[in-house]
């Protein structure tokens, strides 16, 4: 079990071996979180920015919430994207950070391809926190953290992923590490958000949500992203709700131990009935819980360290 | 002297000797305060966040300082009231952001009642920093600190308040700490903003300024809230400060010890004379200087500290 | 070698030996900056207030990251000068501050004399981070650094200040301090940007681009501040960058070991071609890497550091 990386840019590229150490240095992490004092001292006198040039509160707050753990100094630097107009403006922003003797750049950004461009550029550490459709690994690595913490395994449980898959960077991310770790991916929503190409990616792909929840042993909701969306695929959020929300009637009809992820923010009443979030089978909360210690687990490895196995000390 | 709370959320339902052991608390964190090294390790490892709904400069700053001093991690956590539409989402964002393993959180909102409804839906430990037109109470223990330090006691003083009582939670608060204090209280305003309805506080009420201040050995000033107040009560600054304002020549009027208190930031020229404001009876810099060393005590204390006899070590 | 300043407000009234024990504590601080562990203990327990009435990032985040580095205590208050609208309001500001037992404010603002008016009423130390168009002197000293680390030494060198001298801050301090240290300074750009005044500061006037940078060891380019600028004085940027950029055709008419600066953030394509602002022969990066050296050395100075033989400790 090692890790040799110095960015963590992608689920793709990722090997299964990775991604479990990932997991198994934040099972430890989640430890540390547990103790009266959490904080510990491996990123002392190491410097992040959060390079936030899309806004976020969550993620910036888990990954802020992390580095302080870790004992990191922290510099975030929000930015619209409108001030950093070209992929150039990009690269003198990074680099006049990285002047600053900077040992991290966790970086969300509107456009694909960003947080590489960075690390192609760059010597510091670069942390895909999101970028544009593309992919959101830690979101992923928190999700898997979760089913595995919950189910025992990942290998042969059937997830389905609900919502708008076309334009969601959770989606891929999940679909990527999910697919690696042995899971059968089912994925369910309109047709013009759910595109059968997705088949290419090892998924089942269907229109009609009682058919994919049925046999679920994990229901991963996605945020109806309403800014992302052009009017012409998504005709309201009442018509979205009545055909792909999770209702209490859909809930009785899948199995009994089937469990409910968000990766939040919920729209109650859209994507999830508002008591449904709330119970005992979803899993909302503690994906944020586990997200925390998945971050540090990330910072953690990009830094040198091996594995769990270092993280007591 | 102890103190078994895990929340503040309101001077109200505090007794004498829990006010009286937050002011002794804060005097050891005052000497704190002087020291070359201005900080302690009490809450080391431990995580604030500062959920500031309503924008706020000068109490976020306290807060976030004395946080700061007392070792904490810090989240500052600001929004808009209007992203959190209901308080099923305050719940929501509250709920999320203790999944993040918090310890504390200080909340100021526009609505009366939500740190209360905080307090009862989360683990954490709820601060009230100000929540509508309800309560302040960190505010009102630094008045009495202040004012505890000037005179040397409060029970039987006259402490007169002037102003906008009606949407004052500072005078809410202040009330409530006085009274129970044993100070004598006069509440003095615009008959359309001091009702006699806080007359069943056990405060006078009085329409008439120069008879409000002549025996008072303290003048509270408060702020004119120009957002808080429709127009119909309030015909026009000018007005207020000739018929309110504290004036050289009111000032002459009373007795020559009284001291002169403001919650800041004032507005110089409307409820008090710019040249008074800076005169040596003008406590409004101490108050500011007392309000950290009130924070620290409260923090402090909800996180299990006992009482001043703590503090040294 | 010695230090007995309380504040850092321009160069103009620095002594030669106090910028060469700046530049000497700085050289100290860089290696502090090439450490594992990049912080140091000298202002634990302290507390910064980061006071920008003035919008800033890049000048912030040096700063806020040197005060990081110097375990400093940082709150960060950013306002807008529309808030703060007298000279009393600035006054009322800073003097709140001060009452938490604050020790540094760092204030850029977009008033000429600010930082003095400051210094004047608190006790408080105060560095100017930037005042109108009158200093910028970390700045100036970032930049004596960078020449001197570069050549060896700055007397005797022909410098050449490139763009528009009347509304740089940046210009003023580099002047002062160039003159100071011996080097000749020779100014360039459109006349009405740059006025025969600036004789008397001891420069030459030029508005013959190729002349002024034909025999300068180093060209230092200004940003072109639009925000600054009335239109009857600048016809247009392509007119500006045709006459007065800096172009490969025009920098092979240079010395060969002349050097390039620009304070940041570079306008590629106006006042230098994107090509030059990366090339051997730009030390721009490399000035961002010194302001933080520069901003530890003064904080640590102004704290009563004496000089670069106690920063190892």
């Amino acid at each position: 079990m090692s890790w040799h990386r110095k960015h963590l840019l992608d689920i793709e590229s990722l090997t299964v071996e990775e991604i479990t150490t990932v997991l198994d240095t934040a099972r430890a992490f989640k430890a540390v979180g547990q103790r009266a004092i959490k904080k510990v001292p491996a990123l002392r006198g190491k410097t992040v920015v959060n390079l936030f040039v899309e806004p976020s509160t969550r993620t910036r707050t888990s990954f802020e919430l992390s580095e302080q753990r870790l004992s990191a100094d922290i510099i975030n630097f929000n930015t619209e994207a409108s001030s950093l107009k070209k992929g150039e403006s990009l690269k003198d922003t990074a680099r006049n950070l990285e002047a600053l003797n900077i040992d991290f750049i966790v970086i969300r950004h509107s456009a694909s391809g960003a947080p590489h461009f960075l690390a192609r550029v760059l010597n510091a550490s670069v942390i895909n926190a999101g970028d544009g459709a593309h992919e959101h690994p830690t979101q992923a690595l928190l999700d898997m953290f979760t089913i595995r913490e919950k189910k025992g395994r990942i290998a042969g449980l059937n997830v389905t992923i609900l919502g708008d898959i076309l334009y969601s960077r959770v989606a891929r991310s999940d679909i990527w590490a999910l697919t690696k770790l042995g899971a059968k991916v089912t994925l369910c929503g309109p047709s013009t958000l759910v595109p059968r190409i997705f088949e290419q990616m090892g998924c089942r792909v269907t229109h009609d949500v009682d058919e994919a929840i049925r046999d679920a042993d994990i229901i991963n909701l996605l945020r109806i992203q309403h800014e992302r969306q052009r009017k012409s695929m998504f005709p309201s959020l009442n018509e979205y709700s009545s055909l792909f929300g999770l209702t209490k009637a859909r809930l009785a009809r899948t199995k009994p131990d089937a469990l409910i992820m968000h990766p939040g923010p919920i729209n109650r009443g859209v994507e999830i009935d508002s008591e449904i979030a709330d119970c005992g089978r979803s899993l909302v909360l503690q994906q944020v819980t586990n997200g925390l210690a998945v971050r540090m687990a990330v910072l953690f490895l990009v830094n040198g360290g091996k594995g769990p196995q270092e993280v007591a000390a």
